[in-house]
Formats: C-alpha cells, structure tokens, sequence
C-alpha cells in the first residue's frame, strides 16, 4: 500500500506552484511555473535512483530500473500544466500517483521485473497551446513535431521557444521509450462515481472531442450612426453560433458543446465588431452521432452566415476520435483484489492515455472528485479518494511488470 | 472663405500620428499619440497669436483675443482621440476646421468684435475611458472630477495618471471660459447626407445614449466533463443577451443596440466560461422609447439570470438624454448664406457640443462621409465636403461674434 499522508503531502507542495487565493492552481505550460513544477517532478524521482529524459516536444521520462531491463517497461504518467483556473489534481494526482508508486516500491526495495516508467507530458490541457494532448499527441505520431513547435499561444509565443526557454525541449527522439503497457490515473473531472458512491471508475472508453477555431468577419462602424439593416455585425453573429452550440449538444444523447475562448476586435464600445475568433468544443461518445454534430455546425455557419451577410470561417483543426482502453481489465483486477468498490465509466475529458493507446495496451484508473467539479479553483478530491486511485496504480503496475 | 488644400493638408499631417495600414488612425485617448497630436494643435495654435490653457480634466482651449476682451467669446472645437479603428476625420475634422477658421481670420488680420475659442476635448470617444465626451461632459459639470479622474483602461491605468504623465493635467478650473455660442463641425458619420445629396446637414438634436457594463456570473467548470444540465455558463447566457439587444432595437422605430466590447474569463477552451463581462449601448432619438428599450433590457437580463441559473449583472452606468441644439438657426444662416445644399438632421453618435448645449447657445455642422462610414479605417470625406464644413463653421462663428 502506498503511504495517503505522503502522497497528500506531495500534492499540496506541487500546488503551490502556481497556488491561487482560492486554493487552486494556475500553471500553463511552458511557463516559469511549469518549469518549477517539472524541476520538482525530476528531483524526486531522481532521489529514487530514476535516470531522466526529454523527449523533442518536452515529454519527461523517469524510469526505475528492474530486473530485465531489456523487457518493456510499464509505464504511467500524465501532466502538470493546468487551466487558469484549474485546481491542484487534475493531471496532477496522475503525475504524483506516479511518484507515490516509485517511492514505496523504492523505499521497500522491491527489485520489479521490467523496468517502470513515470512520465510528464507537455499541454495535455490545451489552454494555452492546442490541441490538447499535444505531448502524447505528439509522441504517438498523431501530430507533426514541426508543426507543434511552432504553435503559439495568443501573444504569439512559439512552444518550441518556451520549452528551450524552461529547459525542456530534449533530444530524445519521439515514440522510443520501450514500454510495453501504459497506466494512467486520473480524478473523474465529473459527477458519476460521487453520485454512484464508487471509489474507482475503470475506464473503458475516452469520449471524442472536435475542436475548432471560428471568425466571423463583418466591418466595424459605429454604434450610434449605424442602421440596423446596414451592420455586418461579427459579435451578432458570433452570438448566434454559440447559442446554437448549445442547441446542437442538446439535440443529441451525451452531447456537449461548448465556447470557452473568444477575443473581439476592436473590443470598443461604440464600434460594430469587425472581427470575432472563438474556439468551439464539441464531444459525444459515439463517433456517429459526433460527425452529425460536427455536420449540424457547419450547416448552421453556412446559413447564419448567408442570413446576416457576412463570413463565418470554420477551422475544424482537431478531431479526436473515441478511444477504447484494452487494458481496462487489469484496472480493474488490480481494483477487486484491493476490495475497493467500482464501476466502469467512459471519460469526458481527453487524456494523456488516450494517446498512448495507440501503442500499446492502456489503462485509466478514475477518483472520484467533489461534486464532480474540474477546471476550477475548488477542484477537490479526499486524501483517502486519493489514496486508493494510487493503490490502484500500483498493484496494476506490479501486476503488469510480473507479466 | 478658407482654404481648402490648407485645410485638407493639415487633417492628413494630423492623420500620421497614429496612422495605419489602411489609412485610418488609433490615436486612444491619453496615451503618447495623443499628445502628440495635442501638441501639433497646441503649436499651430500659439504660431497664429494664440494663448493656451488646460483644464483639470485635460481640455485645451486655444484664444485668439477681439476687439472687446471682456464680452463672451465664440468657441468651437471637438476632439483628437480616435477609435482603435477610427478614420482621420471623426473629431480631428472639427478640431481642424477650427484651426483653419484660425489661420484665415488671422492671415486676414481680421479683428473679431468677441475673443474666438478653439477647444480640444479630452477622451470623446468613450472607447479607452468611458464613458464617450468625458472631457466635455466634465467641464459643464454633469460628471464628478475625481470620479473621472480615477476611471481606468482595461489594464487598470488611470485617466488621470495618463494625463499628467502626457503633460495634459492643467489647472484651469472647469466650466471657467467666458464664452457665449459654440459650433462645433463634425463628419455626419451615417448615410444620409450622401444618400440626399446634400452639402451641409444642420444638426438639430443629439440623440439619447445609455451605456451599460454587464458582468454574467457562471462558474467555470469542464467543457468535457460537465453535463449540459449542470452548467453554468456565462458565455451562452452573454450570447443570449447580445441577440437580445438587436432584437429591442429592432423592435422600435429608429431603435439601436450595440455589444461592441466583451472580455471572458478564464477565456480557456476546454473551460466553461465563468464570468463575461461586456458593453451595451442602447440609443434612440425619443426620450421615452429610449427608457422603454432600457425597461426591456433589464427585465431581459432578470429573466435570462433566472432561467439559466446564474447572475446578470447589470450597471446602467451613462445616461444620455437626448439634447436639442438652440443655435442651429445660426448654422443654417450661415449655409444659406454661402449657398450650400442642406438639410436638418439628427445626429447618432454623441459629441462635445451635446454637453456644451449645457451652458451656451450650441450648434452643431455635419458634413456627408463616404458609404457613412465610420469607426472604420475606411471613413473618408472629400476636400471639397471639408471646405464646405469649414466654410460654414467661418461665418457661423463671425457671425455670432458680430452680434
Ligand atoms: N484532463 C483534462 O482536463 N484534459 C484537458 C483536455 C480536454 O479534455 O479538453
Ligand atoms: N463622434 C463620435 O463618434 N463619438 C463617440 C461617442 C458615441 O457616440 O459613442
């Protein structure tokens, strides 16, 4: 058993980087902060004897030797950036889980058969860089690595430039760990396991997510001499499409869809918006009926866009699709032999594992959070909530080792 | 009659100082391209024999003494401050149309019976500082010093640090000027003078303003994890309100609704929004279809909170009334006098004038803009269209300084 007031510890020392009044965390990556939360990450794992690598888009690697060292290793890991207004678990936990494992299996000696692997991956949040998951992304060869280096935030900022700033863009070559399973926990981020009473969710599925920038181009001219029937007015438009988000999530079973970003130009009282960017967000757990949402919304910014005379740009620049986890079953193994109760549950949220699924058998392990809240200051889960979410990790990842 | 390459060279030398790409200005108001243009005035002023002063809000008056010193004078003048896609005519036409009324009467070496004025206002635009016509809203006393002072940009800087750090914070006490009529030239910066084909439009109303802050209080939650059902959105809640302003515009005759500013937060895209703040600018000619727009919008905002759950905040914080201008008949003299085409209006937008109408005789020139542009790095008058502007704006104020 791993130790809960250790691990809580841990938790709240690496929420102070970046720690908020409000008790949550606000640490994008490629920041000072997400460098000091990465230099304490590598420090306590090399204290457990882990040798470190960087890969090319700022993924770390610990890895604790075993006894073939030849044989894959069993990995885990998941990130330490988080949203503004994010709280101190997301990603976090998964991160920390992860090195609660590699303590206790190294403070009582035990000797594993392959090698383990705790890792750190770069944007997984996709706030201030997207798309999300654009370490994992990146590593599995979904993403082209140029391309994502020169990604930048909405001051202009390259990632590329803010990782070798921080230290952090490696030469390690990207999908060259060998690691032969993949383990990842997480807090739920919503309200299921609270309200079913479960202590661990067994992840099956990872929903799909469509992301896409839209602007609306109309023409700025003033508010006061303007006549309705002459505006090309962006924020008119832009107002209607998000409206319809909604109406589009709600017109199909699982739906969600959201506008969390939008930026207005020339953002004056008294002047029409010429310009309006905003990102949408689009999931369901079922491929199908996600294409028909992604369908709908384009439809829609084709006609608003005719109805009110101007142009609605539509950049459906990442599609993730529905990943199935194939390593459910030892979660779940792992869970029963620990007497934890349980249940299976998809996840809402994009996660470092879904990537990782792509090359080899995978596996999440959710906790439950209070009252399901995540991205936001007041994210919390018990140190016993999180206690088992690491038991689980380990008797997983032992198990996986011996085999 | 004033010259009009004089004239016409002197808004393009004026129009550099902040210039851009497309030909327009952003010249916000308190910042260094603001004093830069002030100081252009200011120096073209002095070499026709003027003195100057400055007010404790910033407003710069330039007297060129008459024959009897003691008698009111005649004022004119409007504003350098542009919008961030603001033309070079809005505001810097009138103010350069009294510096061309200037230099004809003093290369003329015409000495006029009353000293004449020629003002500068500070922050007419209400895009930086709000609200718009502070400097002039100031002077006659219908807004509180300090409070103004203290008012803040985006990035929290004070009006009044801007003014004294550009060299803009004087003494003068406010409302002081011994002056007895003011005129004030403005580009019409709406379609009808154009569409009606004619020169000169005599300005007879100022039409009603409200200005509004909004602040939607959601909670910021998963885009991915979050059910539609459990949400507390601000942006949808922000997007159903900016439809609802162009539907109580659309609702009443002559009616306008604008939101041409908004800021979200945490402006995250995989985080729902959990606050948005934005503009609402309401206007109408009619006092009382103006109040009932105002009625609709509050009860809007209270069913809309209520309805989805979350808080509207709603600060009616400007209010505009309609003012009518009693020296128009002066204006509309001088027109027919130098036989221009012309036509009574009402003007959209609000202007230094509305607030000196507060404490003199005023009248306002309008001059047609091309397509009625403006806001807009587009807007353009013609030479001749100027002339003709400050053709009238000359001998409405000889004549005013006769009697
Ligand atoms: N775990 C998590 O919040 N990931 C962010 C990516 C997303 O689902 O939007
Ligand atoms: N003239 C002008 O554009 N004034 C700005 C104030 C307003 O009408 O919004």
């Amino acid at each position: 058993r791993i130790n809960e007031q250790r691990l809580w510890d841990t938790l709240m020392e690496m929420g102070e980087i970046g720690g908020t009044e409000k008790g949550g965390c606000n640490r994008l990556a490629g920041t000072d902060l997400d460098k000091q939360a990465r230099d304490l990450f590598v420090a306590w794992c090399e204290a457990c004897g882990c040798t470190v690598d960087v890969d090319k888009i700022g993924n770390i690697f610990a890895r604790r030797p075993g006894k073939y060292n030849d044989l894959p290793a069993v990995g885990t890991g998941s990130h330490l950036d988080t949203q503004p207004t994010g709280g101190k678990f997301d990603g976090v936990f998964g991160v920390l889980s992860g090195v609660e494992v590699l303590r206790t299996i190294h403070e009582n000696n035990i000797e594993t058969p392959t090698a383990m692997e705790f890792s750190v991956w770069t944007n997984e949040e996709g706030s201030r860089f997207q798309p999300a998951m654009q370490g994992s992304g990146t590593y599995v060869g979904r993403f082209d690595l140029e391309t994502e280096l020169n990604k930048t935030d909405v001051n202009g900022i390259r990632l590329g430039d803010e990782l070798e700033r921080i230290g952090y863009l490696g030469d390690m070559e990207l999908g060259s760990r060998n690691m032969g399973a993949f383990f990842e926990a997480h807090i739920e981020q919503g309200p299921i396991l609270e309200d079913e009473e479960k202590a661990i969710g067994i992840v099956r599925l990872g929903q799909g997510i469509r992301w896409y920038n839209v602007e609306v181009v109309g023409r700025p001219s003033h508010s006061g001499t303007t006549p309705m029937h002459l505006r090309k007015d962006a924020m008119l438009t832009a107002a209607a499409i998000v409206s319809e988000m909604n109406a589009i999530a709600l017109r199909h079973e699982n739906g969600l869809g959201t506008v969390g970003f939008m930026q207005v130009w020339p953002n004056s009282r008294n002047t029409i918006p010429g310009n309006v960017k905003f990102s949408a967000d689009l999931r369901n757990p079922r491929p199908d009926v996600l294409l028909k949402m992604h369908e709908e919304l384009i439809a829609y910014c084709e006609k608003i866009a005719e109805e009110h005379g101007l142009d609605v740009n539509l950049d459906p620049f990442w599609y993730f699709a529905p990943v199935e986890f194939n390593a459910s079953d030892d979660v779940k193994a792992a869970t029963e032999k620990l007497g934890y109760s349980h249940m299976d549950i998809y996840a809402g949220a994009g996660h470092d594992a879904c990537y990782m699924a792509d090359l080899v058998p995978t596996g999440m392990i959710f906790t439950p959070c209070l009252n399901g809240i995540s991205h936001n200051e007041a994210e919390y889960s018990s140190p016993e909530e999180c206690a088992a979410g690491a038991n689980v990790l380990l008797h997983t990842m032992l198990e996986a080792s011996e085999r």
